[in-house]
């Protein structure tokens, strides 16, 4: 084919590859939080990629086109189709489309992709994944508490230890409580709510003229602030920095005190189950951008320090969130259906048990390569494989056509921790050679280069063929 | 909202959820044959579901558009891109990019979902998965022997029993050699290797009207024929149901006879490593419809029997295939890579595995309940949860808010095996009521009704608090 007619070989935008240290580590994560999420009585189900755009809620509703965040194309009978950008929506057309046959309420988890149409960045890609656990059918706070508590447990059950992580909660019923305590009108809300979730970056300063006249950044870039006045402003920063819950932030407001009734039944909860305030505890800076959120909202944080793009030490932060949304299954079937959840970023949570060692990518030893030192003899090679398969030990023949220096290299490549060589001469002595690449190139480290040829001898030894399988046991050491 | 603005909620045609028995056997197959593919030496590795169109090699070169079959859509820079249709050209994309850095032979494996734009049908969605492995760079029938015995062993550690499965092999180069010493010529190859395919279910009378003047079907549809002569048809029938390889069906063709000197390699290495032709043997049928099979070409079919879509016993069939494809990986770099691979229909086998009764769908128990009987003391029924999970016992508190009957309902429904029930009486004498759910419905389905009540009984008992633990792990008999 004409080169300039060669497709460039290329991942996509924005997507990546995933290789095997990664794919072992992840397995290892992913099945400890499907043990805890079961343990809890948590059953699994999973939803297609693609659903129809209109029941992701994606279709914009005054043109004929889904939503550019979202990845859409339209199957044969011109009806648009979207790839899942989360794991709830499609949870939410499930439930209304089954609810007939599920239990209620009715407890579920899943792991998979979602893909976002976005611009791609520094971690963050179009296609990443979420782990959910959501209970559908319960307006109850045993039923937030008791996700609240799953998700701590699975910290700990990940290896993160007490203390590295907390659980922190709050609830759009208080926000909303204060709000209208405060009289702080609909059409600065938003504001207000983003500007307090900015407590962390910005500081009391910084926040406070975000909620009065406005911030000019470092750039020069001015923020439009909420327009408040001083005591709007103090109270809220009182609110947006209390570590318990205090009913004079919402005194007077039914929808408040209804959010501040629902989080005291769930620390209640968690103080009868001995999860203390070093796992699970009311946070007022808790939000939690998504609009659909209508009670409770949750977020784990983990503690331990790392260092942010700039170089700056912070700490961890979120690898999950979550919180009650009851009006999602409401859009299909027009009935409030009361649930909550937890989602898990998978790639942040996968990177935090890296930093603090926890993450399993090395629980598989390379193979062990037999070397085809004669074509002609490469079934003798193979039941040399097959007899350290048979004892249990990860094993493979080379197969390419390539010579010696080339099988040496690519068993290097491999990590391979010994090849096992056996040419004519060794056949017949009926010997066999076994080479410890590990101890090879630990001894040629510790010795000056002329050596390395000794150091290399060392770590080469001859056994007969009837003791392969012994040596390679011995030599691995187990 | 109004109710016809409303979604449909339902799941988008071609595409299905999958339910938590399915999840859990397939989480169980999957890990066996990860296991086996480990234990051969291949390594795990992934490609993401979106590439670019070119890359995948599905655009339509006269068109500025991509094929009808695969989902594609545009992104921000206008780039065309498509969720991938098969696990091996994004694999061959992944070699082609990374060369350099991947070990010779790179041999590695993945599983993971495909879509494909198609009219569905029943048993064919638009979403399935594959679980595939390749190794890339090798010439060697070592590799393509390779594959066939690592599926064979798969199917007997997925408890397929010896007998029971065939993997079949062929190769391309003996077809094409046969096409050659028979003067076959190219413009009806591909109809001589369609109607070759058919045998199976057409039998040699039907084939050799597809070979010679062409068929007429049950429907009176005629399918135009190759329009060989009568010695062509009479060997191509022979070897098309020969069971041994034979020279003189590709003497004089050099293709043919290379082919055949691969095959017997492959022989070779089966007979000396124990694998007999009651699992991998030559199959002159095997065909495989793929273009870009080049050497080798395999299937995995499974011999018990099932019944057809018209209620007939038939053998269950083909559950996987691949083969030799040397030209993927040219297509963007220009140099042949040689490379062979196996593909399993992750769904097919699946089946399979319920047929013969070894799909583990239910290695995991519904989980016991304890019921809220009084919802001030939720925490107590929290505690009684806590001390079954920490005897390792699956368990969960009812978390919705209905009362007593809902609540037996919904342990019902969610095949609870005990519930455990603790209201005020119970809790003033300091003791708890197991009811066996399992016990309660055999015993009322083996009495008269209206003793039904006297069974109930038997099948519900009372326990001093301290007790729980014991006695539930006695009623679930462990």
């Amino acid at each position: 084919m004409n080169k300039d007619l060669r497709p460039k070989a290329r991942v996509a935008k924005g997507f990546r590859d995933v290789g095997p240290d990664e794919i072992r580590g992840l397995r290892t994560m992913l099945a400890t939080i499907q043990r805890v999420y079961e343990d809890y009585g948590f059953e699994p189900v999973e939803q297609p990629f693609v659903e129809y755009t209109e029941a992701l809620g994606k279709f914009l509703p005054d043109q004929d086109r889904p939503n550019a965040g979202v990845f859409s194309f339209q199957d044969d009978d011109e009806q648009w189709l979207s790839l899942r950008y989360d794991l709830t929506a499609p949870l939410a057309r499930y439930v209304a489309e089954n609810q007939q046959s599920l239990p209620t309420p009715y407890r579920s988890y899943r792991q998979g992709w979602v893909f976002r149409n976005e611009k791609p960045g520094p971690g963050r890609f179009r296609q990443f994944m979420q782990f959910d656990a959501d209970t559908v059918g319960s307006a109850s706070p045993a039923a937030d508490a008791e996700v609240c508590m799953m998700a701590a447990d699975t910290m700990e059950a990940l290896g993160i230890p007490r203390g590295q992580y907390v659980m922190k909660f709050n609830s759009r019923k208080l926000l909303d409580g204060f709000t209208e305590t405060y009289k702080i009108g609909e059409d600065v809300k938003l504001t207000w709510l983003r500007a307090l979730d900015k407590l962390d970056r910005l500081g009391k300063d910084g926040v406070a003229l975000l909620l009065g006249p406005g911030r000019k950044d470092e750039s020069g870039d001015f923020t439009k602030g909420a327009g408040l006045s001083d005591s709007q402003i103090e109270a809220s920063l009182a609110f947006a920095t209390a570590t318990t819950l205090d009913p004079q932030f919402v005194s007077g407001s039914a929808s408040g005190e209804e959010g501040l009734r629902d989080l005291q039944a769930m620390e209640t909860l968690f103080a009868a189950s001995g999860y203390g305030k070093d796992r699970v505890r009311y946070d007022s800076s808790v939000v939690r951008g998504l609009e659909y959120y209508t009670g409770p909202v949750f977020e784990c944080e983990l503690l331990m320090e790392t260092k942010d793009e700039d170089g700056r030490t912070v700490r961890f932060g979120s690898v999950g969130g979550g919180g009650r949304y009851d009006d999602l299954v409401a859009r299909f079937t027009g009935q409030k259906v009361p649930a909550t959840g937890f989602s898990i970023g998978v790639s942040r949570l996968y990177s935090a048990l890296k930093l603090v060692g926890k993450a399993q990518e090395s629980n598989v030893l390379s193979p062990v390569v037999v070397l085809v030192m004669d074509k002609d003899r490469q079934a003798d090679y193979w039941r040399m494989v097959m007899a350290l398969r048979g004892a249990g030990i990860r094993a493979e023949m080379y197969v390419g056509t390539a010579g010696m220096k080339a099988q040496m290299k690519y068993a290097d490549k491999r990590s391979a921790p010994l090849v096992v060589i056996q040419g004519g001469d060794e056949k017949a002595r009926g010997e066999l050679q076994i080479k410890d690449l590990r101890l090879g190139s630990e001894l040629a480290a510790n010795i000056a280069s002329r050596e390395e040829y000794a150091a290399q001898r060392l770590a080469q030894f001859s056994v007969p063929e009837s003791e392969l399988v012994a040596a390679v046991k011995q030599a691995l050491g187990n």
